[in-house]
């Protein structure tokens, strides 16, 4: 090695060693006839000194030094004077003798510290540099470890890592693919994976009984702030099994990870059924660091003349602690949140309880005191509270419900960092209706098994019909999800028709599945959680962006190697394509 | 869990316990009045019983299985009369209660045994089968064990494991590369990676100090056995080393690979330059299992009035141990043998030295008994022994007679298997002389630093520039390689020119490298191991398709999922590409 030592690891105890360091220079200063400089690499910084008197040439030379230069730096480590207990490195310092220049630098774009002065856009074209910055590198650092502890945790349990192809065969059921053209096969395509869900599903038909891999995926979509065009699954799939029996597995994954990782212990993940979700938080994936449920008040609210309720599929409201002296204005100002077109709402109507135990509301034309205190009754509210309420139909008004708690959680600051609040999410429906295409969709994907007693539904109800299958949701993210799979060849065909299938297209798409079916395919089930999200919420940030080494932007592209790039006729050629 | 123990865990401990078990039936058995099933799962082979007495209704049910069928097994464990002592579990049996089965099969197309009756494509077709051959999913588990032991050995060393992007930049240099149009940016490309390299690269600048990867890479060439178009690396960087540090961290994982998965102590693996590899085995990947070394006999052999041996640049032997009563028909057939195109020898000469002490040849008539003695003397030939000689141009006729040296070890046993000999190959050349093409190519690849004190040789005579690069060789199968790579600009630029790229191709297709070497970059290098190769090495595999849970044929296709395949007219309209 170029070095005796890192930039983290010396202290008192090394007093008076000679030593060799190398790294970057983060900053140096100036004090009168002595030079500091801080010399950084992965592992900490390092005090440098310079004495003008003892070797005026190197200390001119040192002062020479720019910001993000490589050095190599030969002297003694010494007690500092003016210790910083902040830095592991604190007590000491190094007296050098002598440096090397290993590499010079040009200023950098933007100042390598956590709070950079460098936009997003000139971060990612200079990411390598971006990358350097302790706050980026700490997010790569936690997401080795929590690919490395999930590796060991699922080995320990008994799964083996098995890599899948990343070249395989477009399917029209889900997301875009993206496609590969074939040289030695022309006019055909590959399609790189939007989830590895049948190998690992032929791989229990193989038997291996517990597959798990952290694997790249991939989706052509538009995309947004949480989305990559390439992302990382944990993917797993387990034969054997229950329901129960993959939620115990994973559920013991996660608590692991939160206690080895973050020395987190996060108890028991109570679990919550799709409709309580629903009903109470308006939200498949509520999070439930705080409470502010619903209170279903339709009863209470028909029939007082208001159009608005009147016409209403449902009524419902959230209690907003502490919030009975919102003003005019930002009751305004939410009624105008949620009627915008992301939320939908039609309008928003508060009951306000003041601290005075006086009752003000939006609908006291039609409200008698009697018929508010029976709305604050039933929503628990104390003075001082403020009741919000929406009507209309029923699944958009639970959704929006669930965006203005999301909001209102948000706002009095009860959606804690550091606090962890898993949840199991269960009993999914099967298939969602599709107004547009007017068919049925898989709410998971068309593998997923039905609860066995609803299976006779498929044929007379299928919206009914409810699923083996699960989400993991951490702090009103979902992290994961997965069900039991079909393991039957006539079932499969059966959902392929519901889904609108032909028997042709089943065939041609997933016609190796079905057959091997047929060859004593065992009853298996499994789960994925997206690891970058994974990591994003471990990490307490905001952005998947912060915690992938490369990322793309919105437009799908790599600002700093400048891709996707035109390529060369000749390539085209060879492949037997044109552009348009 | 639907079972309550595996199929490979109960013994005589058990004797009593009421157990379920699920499986696939592997074989049945009818003995008079009773009924054996051989029940398989991942983890072994557990014996059923079912006895006609005892239930004639249920033994009936039990002949009824299948091979393959799925099943859950209710019964008591009991000690075995006729214990198989070569089975964990043969000293028990299950008398069963009752069945049930969770799944039938058809009749598999080949049989589920190590010595199937299924041919290669048959056995691709139904690879979820293949994979259910004990040798088949050992291999697999004994790749998993590799990589978790692999993962494990570098992040104790500090080593951080960092996912780079799939979706990059086509680059000229190298293979060909995989694309993949954008549908968000139409007429332009992604590429699949052949290596992380640059990116690696990059992550150094970025100061991450040590990296590595189990990395999916992708190469379009034309496809030879031990090629896929996707195939696994372990992918590593290191800052601040020198060559020396990298052969010792690497070396230091592939021991504890031998040790902690096949139980190998392999010692200090060797060192052998180019040079050395080239002039001694006329391989750059020795095997070094046997010896039969190269002797150099062009100045004994010249002048003698052979005309093969006069016109010769260089005149090489190997002796064959134990050969001198190879027939004529034998010493033909390995004349026929070396003058294969592939190998491309003119001729080959033998010199016999019989037990008897009598020396027989055929260069008889231009070489007296004392030139051959001499011959025999340099060569350490003794009685018995044979003299296989080859004459030539240096580089070909090394190659050829190495070639000679391996097949010679095929027929005599000597590269034993289940024997290891690691060695490491250093002194490279920068680059390689392509007479076709008119120019230099890197050896290994742009980014290789040419040893310090031959750089001025860049300019004057580029082909005998060394590189810092080396090769890890197992058993003659190159199992990795890498080199401290180039950290300067204009050094990195110089090697552009000399490999024929204009300075704005260099700029186009690695800006963003070259910049980034403007900023600090630390001195670094590294290595790739090809993980597909170690794992055939480590189970003593001829192909790699044995350790690749699905792999693709010689023409690139998967065909259990029958991929590459046609899309859509709409998708190709969405991309904005046409066939031909």
């Amino acid at each position: 090695m170029l070095r005796t030592h890192t930039c983290g690891e010396l202290n008192l105890t090394n007093t008076g060693i000679e030593v060799t360091l190398c790294g970057w220079v983060q900053r140096s200063r100036d004090m009168g006839g002595l030079t500091f400089i801080d010399l950084r690499d992965r592992y900490g910084i390092t005090q440098l000194v310079f004495n003008m008197q003892g070797n005026a040439v190197l200390c001119e030379e040192a002062r020479g030094l720019g910001r993000e230069f490589v050095i190599a730096a030969y002297g003694k480590v010494a007690e500092r004077s003016n210790k910083n207990p902040k830095m592991p490195t604190g007590d000491i310092e190094i007296l050098v003798d002598r440096i090397e220049i290993l590499n010079s630098s040009k200023i950098p774009p933007f100042t390598i510290e956590d709070n950079t002065d460098g936009g997003e856009e000139l971060r990612m074209k200079y990411r390598y540099l971006d990358l350097r910055r302790n706050i980026i590198r700490k997010n790569l650092e936690l997401r080795h470890k929590l690919a490395i502890e999930t590796r060991n945790y699922l080995n320990l349990q008994g799964f083996i890592e098995i890599e899948t192809p990343v070249m395989i065969k477009s399917t029209p059921e889900g997301a875009r693919d993206f496609v590969v053209p074939s040289r030695m096969n022309q006019g055909q395509f590959y399609a790189l994976p939007q989830s590895p869900q049948t190998f690992k599903q032929l791989l229990m038909v193989a038997g291996f009984d517990r597959y798990f891999q952290l694997v790249k995926c991939f989706r052509d979509e538009d995309l947004r702030a949480d989305r990559q065009p390439e992302f990382t699954q944990i993917d797993c799939e387990m034969s054997f099994v229950t329901q129960e029996d993959i939620l115990d597995t994973f559920e013991g994954l996660t608590r692991q990870l939160f206690k080895s990782v973050l020395g987190v212990e996060t108890g028991v993940f109570p679990r919550m059924t799709y409709d309580d979700a629903m009903k109470n938080y308006g939200s498949d994936k509520p999070d439930i660091r705080f409470g502010m449920t619903f209170t279903d008040i339709t009863d209470l609210s028909k029939g007082k003349g208001l159009r608005v309720f009147d016409n209403a599929e449902i009524i419902v409201c959230i209690t907003a602690k502490g919030c009975s002296e919102y003003s005019r204005k930002q009751l305004d100002e939410l009624t105008d949140w949620v009627k915008r077109p992301q939320i939908g709402a039609s309008g928003l109507i508060y009951v306000k309880y003041g601290n005075d135990g006086i009752i003000k509301s939006s609908i006291d034309k039609f409200f008698t005191p009697d018929d508010l205190s029976a709305i604050l009754n039933r929503s628990d509210a104390e003075p001082g509270d403020l009741i919000l309420i929406l009507a209309g139909k029923k699944t958009a008004t639970q959704k929006a419900l669930g965006e203005l708690r999301q909001e209102m959680g948000n706002r009095l600051n009860l959606r804690r960092p550091g606090e962890f609040k898993p949840l199991w999410v269960t009993g999914f429906p099967l298939l969602e209706w599709d107004e547009e295409t007017k068919r049925f969709y898989a709410m998971h994907h068309p593998f997923t098994s039905p609860v066995p007693g609803d299976i006779p539904l498929l044929d007379t109800d299928p919206g009914k019909v409810r699923a083996n299958a699960y989400d993991l949701v951490i702090n009103g993210v979902e992290i994961g999800g997965g069900s039991i799979r079909i393991h039957n060849k006539d079932l499969q065909k059966k959902m392929f028709t519901v889904l609108g299938f032909s028997d042709e297209l089943a065939q041609e798409q997933f016609g190796f599945l079905m057959n091997a079916f047929e060859f004593g395919a065992p009853p298996h089930g499994g789960i994925a959680f997206g690891f970058d999200r994974l990591c994003t919420i471990f990490g307490g940030g905001d952005s998947i962006r912060d915690f992938i080494a490369f990322p793309k932007n919105n437009s799908g592209r790599d600002v700093m190697i400048d891709t996707p790039a035109r390529i060369s006729e000749e390539q085209l050629k060879e492949l037997g394509i044109k552009l348009v």
